[in-house]
């Protein structure tokens, strides 16, 4: 893919966490350029670098330090949006942006599970984009609506899909132990996690189970079907920077031997040879060492955008047992959205 | 239960963790009074406060600063001995001492799971202790085994047995976050845990499956046949001091409605009227609040004795789902060791 | 000093970190009961219970938890109000309470440094209380105001005033590390300290500086004339949840051996003899093993209300460094409060 | 520069802490290509990725996985030898690689303090390689020692030099809060730091005194003459993975204001035009905002290798204060080493 010039992309809630690392993530990006940028009230009309406080450890880029806030309006805004807001206000603006013409790819969970909106992992699901196609402001605008899962989702179902794909899945089993910059800034008060596990994090079991088993679903007409398997979660907080780690148990419906449940990760590959700049050259990796996967040690693997699996065993209940970790706000969050932009930019998708 | 003097009790393994639990909870004790301290060879000879490097919060009392710690032998030893040693040296020193008429009560694993060992928690399986009887030692010298369970099984078991006895179990499903304190001093090296999951512990998924149905199993004849119930575990460490929580599936035999489940936890009362002084009063214990427990806000209720539950749901899977949190170094070993030796005091099983 | 009825007493702030140790400490306090609780309007009207997220380790107590939240208005309010509020709501709230004829007792910082306000600790200026007589209130409706210093300040102060008493004090330089409670809640975010040092606390090191200087000034007349030191303070935010760490070095007037210093920590018992149920038997207390005080280990000496200092050596640049430890929310603040009122009751300056 | 070939690197102490950071950072070094590995007795013989339990978030290489760790013997070993040993293994093993013809640059503390071998930092006194002259080795075989060092001085030296140069420096007094990275693995048990601070790094306070007066002292004849300031240390480690923060306060000889201060750090570059690869652009860098640095956020600048200041504010006792940040294993450490050998190699001193 060679281009003259670059995507503009503009920001929805550029000031929050996600919103930070869209813009560490983008800088150098080969097709995308942010032009807009935009997040409350209280932030338009500063500068970037006054209305941020920047936390991440690399530096805010000068240019970005730069740029005015402008107000989260249509008007003014390039056609092509990364939004990651909270969910009230995700779904009182992104259907005006989406009304506006624009593309509007979020991370936001307010339309996640709505029947015409794709919720799309590119290594797992990009089919389902053909949804955008039912939707109203398609066919009137041109915009339309695409979301990424919850961070606490992606790392299940990259883990689970080489495995479904093959064997099938009846029964999934999942505990989560996740990072703080999952929750936002400021987020999870200090006094809530050191030395400390928060065993409830709001609408998060919810979440994971209804995405997982639609972004596992099959678009059938006009709509996912979603995979008709059985799932729990639970969802804890732990006093980890970043990386989410889960504990997953399964049961598939053909039996599967270790060995090929082991080639099942190895050989996943879909997006080999599309070129995406963002996608891992192995999306699923397997750590052999017996206490691995850990947050500190494996989150960047694939500079972020892999997900780790590790100590596969049988388990006393279900068939499988497993621990899989990703790193919650680049694979979990910015950089599943920057990956959907790609793969919709790769399939002549996006405006500039 | 009144007494002239107290039980004088030898503790193997002194300077460890556990050790220093026992040390810290027995001072002050109306039954048991520490009169003889040993570790490894290291440590003998010296005065404790030497030997020890004291990691509580409460002071060193300073009679037991100023004790020798003897030679890991019977003789000159007490007749009753709390032991925490590594397995490996249990299994060879444990036999000794009850071989020479010792009243052994171990919190280590070497012998939990051995057919002639009681393996107790006084809440949910006294009877079980009726085992010492088929231990040769007791013939012959007097001297016997006790042990207690792991760290992570009595959380896991206390909330379970309240179930079980009115529901019954069918499949139990848990997953741990397990505090650093669990794996002594050094044990975990801070490089592994500041802002990580280590998802491994060595057999630790092991001996929480099998000692939870030994727990929950019928003593018939002259053994124990555990649970018939099927489990499965996943064990991980994270940053937290003390105190274990878990993330529990269960199926019952029988149904039961969460206000049945509920009222099995809030009733479960076994010692009653025992007056063990270890014994808390309300050892399963509800909260109601929907992100608890939380190791640091619930692992001291009951001085550290009870077991808090929470977030009773159901499960996706099973039937219910809920996190039980125990304090891992007092519930889950040294108060495990001492409750086990007051209960077999209040049955006169203990000489002085 | 026997009494037939408890004092009243009001707490302005309950709902706060500081407002939650005031009630944790008050429980079965010999001299005072709590019967009025006041907070922001947001909570006025609730059930503390409903109104307050509880974050300490012991339960909330039932009685506390059933009582209605109060307006925060001098009508209704017992006459004596320990308060702990934001500096800008206590400037403008506890003269009229003071006004209104109450004992304000205060751990706000608003007018810690008002020339007629004693800034007191037991322990080091209790003459200073005399201050509260040259306050309008006091002649007018009987009410006054007295102040307990910042919670780094007073584990700097009480390892300094036994010094100063007997060798004088030229020059202090003192590096904190403080817990997060020392913050509120939710205070501090999760993501700005967990792996971090923030080397910064607005507006503590000046506190600390001139509240150093008046604590162990003298009173002369209307007023009290600062220590004239020179202090420079280092202000930090480390991943502990309670105890400041503070590492000081001093010059002293005249010379002054190990021995002496030793000495002068040892001998320091100002209040003996008083019975004040708060005060700690040995207020400093030196730990002679070389790497402590550490806050995990030594925040609870005195329950809490001791300064453990350890470390004393020959510095570079000064005299004598050492470490200074003390815990923040008890000692540093709602203890101190606590105590300063079981002074004034001591010497009959509270009413019923 | 251009090379035909690399230079190659022999490592003892290769599978510790900073011998991964040496294989981490050397990969894809442009000049250097590690050759051989050593380690204890343990390792040698066994390839490296078996010896090692290799703790950074960067895969090990595979070329080096495969690399057979050898005996630590100067026989069969490159010319050249980073390394990084436990200071009573240095003191015996350096001399022997220097003997047989190897430059040693070490990382250990055992000869840092000896007349005629170089303590250098690059950037600060790079003339004082010039001692390697007056080593007995040189003349005899070639061979000599360098040291850089420890990883707590390096910061304050480079945030000190560029003010000493300008107005010279009479009195240092510092307080570190150190990452546990600095003391290896398994190091510090997470025991001991989490939710805690240690007050207490063994031998630290004394290196960090006497090595910052010798980097900043002056090659007179055939020795350096160390600066004459009076300077304390107080060192602290805390629950940080990597990256050791500093306050420090200074009294200059000539007076200097604030925006002097700036310009020194903002204008020192010694090594700009010689190209070193791992040579910071910047190597101190002014944070402007008033609570930086923080490890987490400014370890990494100058991909580790810059000191980060801030906080420049007057102070109460001496002329200034502020903050000082470094990577302790980066520039503190494993990139200190390997910036030595990249200015020996520049100057002709390194042989292939």
């Amino acid at each position: 893919m060679t281009m003259k010039t670059k995507y503009p992309i503009g920001i929805l809630g550029a000031t929050g966490m996600v919103g930070q690392r869209y813009i560490q993530l983008l800088e150098n990006h080969p097709w995308f350029e942010i032009v807009w940028l935009a997040a409350s009230d209280r932030s338009s009309g500063k500068t970037y670098g006054e209305a941020a406080k920047w936390r991440l450890d690399t530096p805010l880029p000068d240019r970005i330090a730069h740029m005015t806030v402008s107000e989260a309006d249509p008007r003014g805004a390039p056609k092509i949006i990364f939004a990651s807001v909270d969910a009230a206000i995700a779904r009182e603006m992104e259907p005006k942006f989406a009304e506006a013409g624009c593309a509007v790819l979020s991370n936001s969970s307010a339309f996640r599970m709505t029947p015409n909106v794709p919720l799309v992992i590119p290594e797992i699901n990009a089919d389902h984009l053909h949804l955008i196609e039912e939707q109203p402001w398609r066919k009137q605008s041109g915009g339309y609506m695409v979301t990424n899962p919850n961070c606490s989702t992606i790392g299940l179902v990259m883990a689970l899909k080489p495995i479904e794909e093959r064997f099938g899945l009846e029964q999934i089993f999942v505990t989560t132990m996740q990072a703080v910059s999952g929750a936002g800034y400021p987020g999870v008060a200090s006094m809530d996690i050191l030395g400390n596990v928060v065993p409830f994090i709001g609408s998060e079991e919810e979440k994971m189970e209804a995405e997982t088993l639609k972004l596992l679903g099959k678009l059938e007409g006009h709509a996912v079907t979603p995979l008709a398997a059985r799932i729990t979660a639970h969802c804890n907080r732990v006093a980890v920077e970043d990386g989410h780690t889960e504990c997953v148990s399964i049961k598939t419906v053909k039996p599967a031997t270790r060995e090929e449940i082991l080639a099942a990760w190895a050989e996943y590959k879909p997006l080999a040879g599309r070129d995406l700049p963002f996608a891992p050259e192995q999306p699923v990796q397997f750590a052999p060492q017996n206490d691995r996967p850990q947050p500190r040690l494996d989150r960047n693997r694939g500079r972020g955008m892999a997900v780790t699996v590790g100590r596969l065993r049988p388990c006393g209940l279900l068939d499988w047992k497993f621990v899989a970790l990703s790193h919650n706000t680049v694979r979990g969050a910015a950089g599943a959205t920057i990956l959907n932009a790609e793969l919709l930019a790769s399939q002549g998708k996006l405006d500039r």
